[in-house]
């Protein structure tokens, strides 16, 4: 049985929100506002009453675009206030690349080169200002690039310009001495018709080519990898595997349509229960971050109740996840689908290939049928996970 | 107008098929098989009449899986007639790693360590008669490297052991002397409810942390893709950058649902004439594989029809692409949208960091709207597109 | 807590399972089977054993294609007799018209004539022995009805040719004075590229046009409103708005991508607590069909193992919302979200268009501002329910 | 080949826009508006130059939402000023119950009973300049009738109000003496999470259960069924087969994801010249409407290109369906596929239930091999229409 200490939010479970989130005032494609805006540091503490660790911002949320230097300054001091005062961190900033029409074409790689040149420098001013607030942590989400038209962006071109924008940002912080990674988020499509780095395994192998790999992640976000049918759990173990995850984006969304970024543990539950227990037992230390929009039907008591929900729903997945791993009969059916051996490697110690291609038990004698009968106790040990899930265990 | 002369395949094309495509009897998950099985030798005959140049198989297409190795000497002779008689080439082998049930938790993933050293047996010994039949790719697609269950396969330990598989064949054509570099094919789902390596990004990362990455490519399938919604051409366009599309596989697909295995141009044509173009603008120079399924409803007339507009097609597209970007209103179009700024730096020619921050045009002086209101033409661009694909210009 | 009396299976739950589910042998598209056959005797006391209510069958899961007259006695003759001693019902029958490769281009909709001829023989073949085995139900999946191009089927000429068979099949079971009514399954693509009557929407509208529309409903499955990417709720509730819901088939589907007819609760949970919600507070009295198959990577222990968590699934489901729809704070978060005005006409009684045109507070005085302010309080009221889902309440 | 002449656009083709289609601003869901707003007055005079017959308009897409009735009056002569200066008509007109957030659940199934009420009024306002400007069809387009969450809506219940709300439009235009009547355009998603009545064939079914089904059709839009992965060219048959095709809305969507609204003929270009093969072969007499939004990189030049390329693409797929037709190996394809036996009736003339049933040849002796052994020759005849569609034969 869950105990309700086990689903109090605190610092301690690291616990971030985007400005942009809770501020979301709810307009879509077909509707206006339905909230009023939202002070940022009516935000902040809200959120730290809430129990969270963190807030996030793009530089637009924080300071309206077009703003002066001085009405920027004050912007930042308010902000800089609300934090001092509930003593919540900044572990992550990013850069609105996409809302202000000189953008409809992208940031990084929008074929007119002066807009490159914008985007660039609009982000390197907000890194200043991430680093000067602490965060440890910079995402790009590159939501205009991309095309809606196969002749208007040439893919090959773009990934230069991408890559040329990476490697700029990279010197950057490595000559300022700022200890700051980035993180790339991936999305498949809208507002672009396609978007380039589409999944996160396209963001990964990228990533690969730059200059200085190891200042660049990935920041998956739930909802964007299962726009295109992919197995959010199966992405990250990836990422993790690749030692590239270095932010998360938890949020909810019901299959493949347009973005819903409805609150964590909405959407696909079982999912969000797998990839709980994947981040906690892979000992994943970064923020949690709720990169969601409550519903526009939604007054701010329910913007607020939406933001509980899902704290609230992390903790209960990861009271459950606990529960399952620590279940002997879990852990037998564990081994009943061999997962032991799974881990073991296919060589045995020092067998090298010669010995492989020498063993005959391994092709020659090897008894296909008798292999094939063997059940894989799959169903058994889902089950139990329902259950536990269920909390009906 | 296209001339017939573009239109008739020849070698010089560069087309492929499986022994798997035109040969399959059309068994499906609800129905029994509609066709006679293919002789291999039918097979290559008839694709050479039809102006093909090579012929792919998988080790259990060619020589039925259980057969002994004098049945199996006996099934590579006749094939070897079959090729010398007509001088088809084979570019292309691949393993069967998923029919046999032995397989139904994969190959090199299965949590059982024995079915792992078994798929990696069967994989050298097929490559052996790969390298003896002159071909230079080896193609592995992980159909059943996957699970439909959270517990059942810890997907960290299983790229562990992917990467063990790949690392092994390395070594093994390396050892041999081999000229065979490897292609992974990726696909999202079907026939597990989830595939590790699912789309052409997934698998370039994980190319990258191999012991011999310049010896392991891509092999994207048009349908695998967008069984995940994902914009083909853009996907071979990264593939490309990365030089890594070793080999690629043509069908249609009408979008995410059921891998369907169309004929080439059957599906997504604006896709399949962006495809093209992007293939032979790039001067990729592998062959053009089609892996298609004929529809069940076809008798073998059916078949041979499908196989030859899948080579139509192509040619037709090909020919299209050419006057696309042959036309002096596109070569306009083309600058009207700035892709000629894209291909330009974003950064002047020693400029670096420093000047690029120096400099008050991209940032304090910036128009921004004014840059904001510049239309960027594409739908022009686009409509060309379209009127040189319908054959209207 | 849900009590462990509430979760063990009986007769009064009207669980029913098809001998092709259980019995499915793990032949998929890519792959042989991997269980031996089941008898159809051995299958009917397993469930029995297990909990089930009842078993349904298509024609030839019982009696092989091909049975003499002789055989195929044997075959009913032994079948009824193990139904005799477990008390077993059979609630349901319907036809294969898919399997046989002469069905490949459909039954009732076939191009071919004669075809079309014979699917209406061996339909009202075995009509005979479902009314024989007291079904009341006799399930249409029209698999096969459909087609991958665009010219090869005339889809009005075929809803002609579909109404036909559905005329006639109704004159048949009137003529005969069988208590049966038929359900139509509908499903989007797969096995073809596009199947005709793809959605429960679209197989209500055809219904309505039918001679005797009385005799015929809709048996929604769970996967294959899912394969389009539509609520599944939503779509009964419509069935059932309509008294069109004369059977249901129940599984797990994993969003938009091949049809993997998983175990009831696995894929979208959340969808399966609403739906079971609605089944049971709309007082449906049919069965609950679970049409899955057991992944093939089990042995029988596992496809037993995954039958019985079906039915344990839907039970813990049942328990809770039972206790979502009794909690007061649910009941107050439904007064809060004004579903209770929902449930009232928008007209008052005795109002007509008249009074309504001559409302001024309904247009001419309606606050519209303070009216869009109100919140719809959704989110506390579905994490209520998420809550109650979890156990977590 | 195509001559120029039949690729004008002229009134003769019916061709309609709607005011909000080209004078769609660019706000997206991440993005700020990047066109200046577009006099209706200066769209109905472009749209008459490129050649369109007819334009078409929400309420507040004239009128202002909140315009005083001077305000109101003065917008309406301007706009018939135009219409009468351009021949311009007005065929279609709608009501916009989704922009303001009044509507944030919904408009005439919100559970707010006044926000029903307003609806209503506002509707029925609309509906009398609609008559006024002598539209025939008034479309009902409820986007926002549906939930993102489980309990926040009660869909049986919500459809009696849906029910209420068209039985009382039908009797207010009864009444008033109109010739007008309704088209409820079904969307499966977006705004909403799910929308009611998600398909073409969901909105058929209820039609069926209205007080005046005979003044209620659909007006289908391309990317509405596509976004649920249907065919839309099936939709629209069985629309055409029920009579209850009353409008169209013609645009692009390329595949399962967000509404794109592209120009007609990008996306699935196969799909639309098949569905021009059908309106034209069914003597669909109603307008064609583009219900497309130029993508937001465009300037003006680019929306007026935009819209020309939708009329041009039409009519070029006009021709080429056309062409197909008449081909005479088209008409020979499609007898081998057996098209015309499709168009019998299944049962010979005054052959009734009896004789089919004595009929031997259907069922005891009929080959089943050797019907399934004919093959259907559909990719044959598929590959015909694809060079036809390619004005490549």
């Amino acid at each position: 049985m869950t105990s309700e200490t086990n689903l109090t939010p605190g610092p301690e479970h690291k616990f971030t929100f985007g400005l942009w989130t809770v501020g979301w005032q709810g307009r879509d494609p077909f509707g206006e506002a339905t909230r009023a805006p939202l002070d940022p540091v009516e935000t902040v503490t809200k959120l730290a009453e809430l129990g969270a660790y963190g807030v996030t911002f793009h530089d637009d949320d924080l300071i309206p675009f077009g703003s002066s230097d001085a009405e920027r300054d004050a912007h930042i001091k308010r902000f800089r206030a609300a934090l001092d005062a509930t003593g919540l961190t900044v572990p992550m900033a990013t850069t609105n690349l996409f809302t202000h029409p000189v953008f409809k074409d992208g940031g990084f790689t929008a074929n007119d080169r002066d807009v490159r040149r914008y985007a660039l420098r609009k982000t390197i001013r907000n890194i200043d200002l991430a680093a000067e607030l602490g965060a440890k942590v910079y995402v790009a989400w590159g939501g205009r690039e991309g095309a809606e038209s196969g002749a208007a962006k040439d893919v090959r071109v773009a990934l230069d310009r991408f890559k040329e924008a990476f490697d700029l940002l990279g010197d950057y912080v490595t000559e300022k001495g700022y200890d700051i990674r980035f993180a790339i988020e991936p999305k498949p499509n809208e507002p672009r018709g396609d978007i380039l780095l589409p999944t996160v395994g396209h963001a990964l192998a990228f990533i690969n080519t730059l200059e200085r790999p190891e200042l660049v992640g990935v920041n998956p976000e739930v909802g964007h990898e299962q726009m295109a049918g992919l197995n959010f759990p199966h992405g990250i173990a990836q990422a993790l595997w690749h030692g590239k995850l270095f932010h998360i984006d938890l949020n909810g969304q019901t299959g493949i349509k347009y973005d819903q970024d409805l609150r964590f543990g909405a959407g696909d539950l079982r999912s969000a229960f797998w990839l709980v227990d994947l981040l906690e037992s892979a000992g994943y230390q970064g923020p949690r971050h709720f990169d969601f929009k409550p519903p526009r039907t939604e007054d701010y008591d329910g913007v607020w109740a939406s933001a509980a929900g899902c704290m609230r729903n992390y903790l209960i997945l990861k009271d459950r996840a606990a529960a399952f791993r620590a279940d002997p009969a879990v852990q037998e059916a564990l081994v009943a689908a061999r997962l032991d051996q799974l881990a073991q490697p296919t060589l045995a110690e020092g067998e090298g290939l010669a010995g492989l291609l020498a063993d005959k038990s391994a092709f020659e004698d090897f008894d296909v049928d008798a292999a094939a009968a063997r059940g894989m106790a799959f169903e058994h040990l889902d089950q139990l996970a329902m259950e536990h899930l269920l909390g009906a265990r």
